[in-house]
Order: C-alpha cells, then structure tokens, then sequence
C-alpha cells in the first residue's frame, strides 16, 4: 500500500543543516562509496558503499511523488526540473512562481501541507510519497500525515543549526522500532510511526 | 588504554528528558526483554532483551569510575550511595552537600569538569571513565577530554525537553563510524570522536 515518508540525513544531535543552509560533513556518505548511484539528474552523481547504494535504492525505487517546501525547492534551484529521484515534486509554498506553468511544468505549488500529501498520493498513485523539507515534516507529522521516518544519521555533532524535528503539536510521536542498515558515514534507520 | 565515554539514552530529536526531568518512554528498553541484568544496587533491576544485555555489559563492565552533574546526582538522590554499575561517582557541583563525607564516603566531589575527568582517571586507573550529564558531557566535548561517544537511540519523538548535546564552543565534533547494536526499543550506537 502506497505510504508517506520522510527522509533527511540528520547529525547525531539532530541537524539537518547549519543555521546558514550549509551541509558540511552531512553528505560526505554520498561520495564514500564505490558504487555509482544512477539518478534521473546527470548533474547529481553519488558514489557509496555497497549496503548504502541497496538502502538508496529501496528507499527511492518506490517513490512516486515528493513534497518539499519552497525553501529547499529554492536552494536546489528546482533541481533543475528533475529530482534526483526522479518523480514529480509538489511544493508547498503561499507564493507559486509567476511562470510556474511553462518555467516548471513537472512540479506543482500547492499552498498547504495537507493538500500537499493529498495531491502527492494522487500522483504517486500506488507507488510511495516523501517528505523532504523539516518545517514540512514536522507539520505533516502534527497532523498525524506520516507513516515512515526516515533518518540517515550521520557521525558529527554540529551543535546547532536547522533541526530536523521540531516541535510537536499533541506531545510525543512513539515509533516502532528500526530497520537499521549500517553505512559508511551514515547509518540509516526506517522507523514506522506507531499506530 | 583507560577512556573517557559518555552514555545517556536519547529520543530520535536528540532529547535525554522532558523539561521537567520526565523519561516518560525513553526507560522502556530497560524492561523490554527476559534477561536480568545484575546491578551493584539491588534496588535497580532491568530485564533486557538478549542484544541490549550484551551492549550493557560491555558497556558497564569496563567502567572505573562515573562523572555527574549535581542536578542528576540529586534527581537520583545519589543512587542511595551505589550506582547500578558499581563504580565510584565524581559529582561536578559548586556546593558539596555539608555532610559529604560522612553521607557520601564512596561520592568525590570536585569543582569543574576538567578536575572530575582528572580525579575519574585517578579513580579509574586502567578502567575507563562515563560521564552521564548533558551538561557535563557539553564542557567535556568543548574541552577536547572525550574519546567515544555512546547514544542508546529510543524510537520516539519528544519534540521538545533536555538535550544530550548542547551548543559546541569550537564548531562541529567529527565522529568515526558507529558500532551498532539493534536491540528491542534502543539502536545502541558507540562512537570514537575523531582526533
């Protein structure tokens, strides 16, 4: 059955980014590897090791939408128009680009997170919907949206910067417990949230 | 060789308690499992599962001597004088309590946190040394006096409360790649900090 999740790579103490949007050492497993990670876009290459390329590959190979906020639509500049992962993006922003129809004709602007996850299923189809922007993420999660959190958890501590996580709205979100596959510089986790 | 670690068990977003000193569901690995783990306190018992009782052994079954924060050595009213691991504790504090040495025999207290990791080695000797406050692990990291990090990583959210990890004085902390442990409600992760 499709589902919605979300994926991030996370230092240990929680950040996604420094407060100025730099990633640091965070993406260092994305070239730690040998193995060449094929993408929809020829301008993002990845190499890494073997157990994280089969993590990528699962974790990517059903995903049929992706949501992210016009933050990050902004700093990866659209990517371009193809995602890396290949299926269509819906952007939550209040603020769509006056040439949104003929500038971005694969992406969609919606103006809430909610419409967003609707629109994404209906593009996903039977296939699965991500989440990849925090402040999405964290709304999609208050209003219990989320079916999977996804967490490349990477060995360094940043000491402050953009979390992943943030506030929650009606107390604490319990998890199942994780699929963990164990990376170079990055250990993954699949959480399901409990039910 | 004698090390310096840290240990706490931590939510997914990276906090060690509620605000108000909760643990709410971040204690359940501690009975999660069949197989009881001995404690120099009788008064603590834990029934943990197989992989989780193997990582508390190895992780406890080393340790020489404990750091704390006064906070945390009065939330535990002093483990009634025997902390569970059965090791001298250094408690870091600015007001020792006025009986120290008569109530507290087996209990050193010391002033700052470069003197609690001198006086834990000292204590120590070739065993190793566990700081178990955030506080204190914040200033042992800022120092440069810690050699492996370790996180029993819990699958919730708390959204908000205490922080393992603070802000960093000197930037950002590389860590080597983990070992891990996947055990029943805890990922137990066990880091070196890279020199």
């Amino acid at each position: 059955m499709s589902k919605v999740s979300t994926h991030m790579t996370m230092s240990l103490d929680g950040y996604i980014a420094t407060a100025d949007d730099a990633v640091d050492e965070l993406f260092d497993w994305y070239m730690a590897g040998d193995n060449v990670v094929e993408t929809a876009n020829p301008d993002i290459g990845m190499r890494v090791d073997d157990v994280s390329a089969t993590f990528l590959t699962e974790l990517t190979g059903s995903v049929g939408a992706l949501i992210c906020g016009r933050h990050l639509f902004d700093v990866a500049n659209g990517w371009g128009g193809t995602h890396p992962v290949g299926a269509p993006v819906v952007v939550v922003t209040h603020r769509p680009p006056d040439d949104a129809e003929t500038a971005w004709p694969t992406t969609t602007f919606v103006h809430d997170v909610a419409s967003a996850v609707e629109r994404a299923k209906e593009i996903a189809g039977d296939r699965d919907v991500t989440i990849a922007s925090p402040t999405i993420i964290q709304q999609a999660l208050d209003l219990g949206l989320v079916d999977e959190v996804c967490v490349s958890l990477v060995p360094v501590l940043f000491g402050g910067g953009k979390s992943y996580f943030g506030a929650l709205a009606d107390g604490h979100v319990l998890l199942d417990d994780p699929d963990v596959v164990v990376g170079r510089r990055a250990t993954h986790l699949r959480y399901r949230v409990a039910k």
